[in-house]
């Protein structure tokens, strides 16, 4: 699980892969499978959720850090890096690095900020 | 605030805007104030959470809905419908529809499913 919320210490990834759709459920698996063998156990991982667009052509990666400098360290790691490039020969990707500016839910919702 | 999962009954819209760097700012605040206003009394709606890129360039929307038909019954709405085509004369969008695959925590959070 995951929580999206403004005015934390939380630097946003949103990495948008492009798929063909033959290839959609082997490169979902190998982001799950990349980010519980290495990177939730790299210093300031926080979260990471593996969506897969309903047109088969797309897998969205949402991914929180607590800082630049620790999502950095893990893109200078052997081991991420040998996950990044077996995604790459599957698929484009477009990462996005982002800030949360506001996260806003349905009224009457306990956690709602109305 | 926002809770992603996987499992839930949940539909979930990526709405990727490309923006001319001094138009983010003015974006961002449009799609908050169309959310607020609009979409979030509409029927199903679970959440919006808006962001900045940090380069400037992008302003990313991660929406959660009930289902389909209600995502689909707002847009159909004369209101949400000015919001966005105003959305649309500051930027180009690429709306991705999706669904949580998996979602993953740092090892020893107490949301963590290890």
């Amino acid at each position: 699980m995951a929580t999206i919320e403004s005015g934390t210490p939380v630097m946003t990834l949103v990495n948008i892969f492009t798929v063909a759709p033959e290839q959609q459920a082997k490169l979902a698996d190998l982001l799950i499978r990349a980010t519980n063998d290495t990177m939730r156990h790299r210093p300031g991982f926080v979260s990471a959720s593996i969506h897969r667009s309903t047109d088969g052509t797309k897998v969205i990666n949402y991914a929180q850090w607590r800082s630049a400098k620790d999502f950095q360290a893990m893109r200078d790691d052997p081991d991420a890096r040998d996950h990044m490039q077996a995604a790459a020969r599957l698929a484009s990707f477009e990462p996005i690095i982002c800030e949360v500016v506001e996260s806003i839910s349905a009224p009457g919702k306990s956690d709602a900020r109305a």
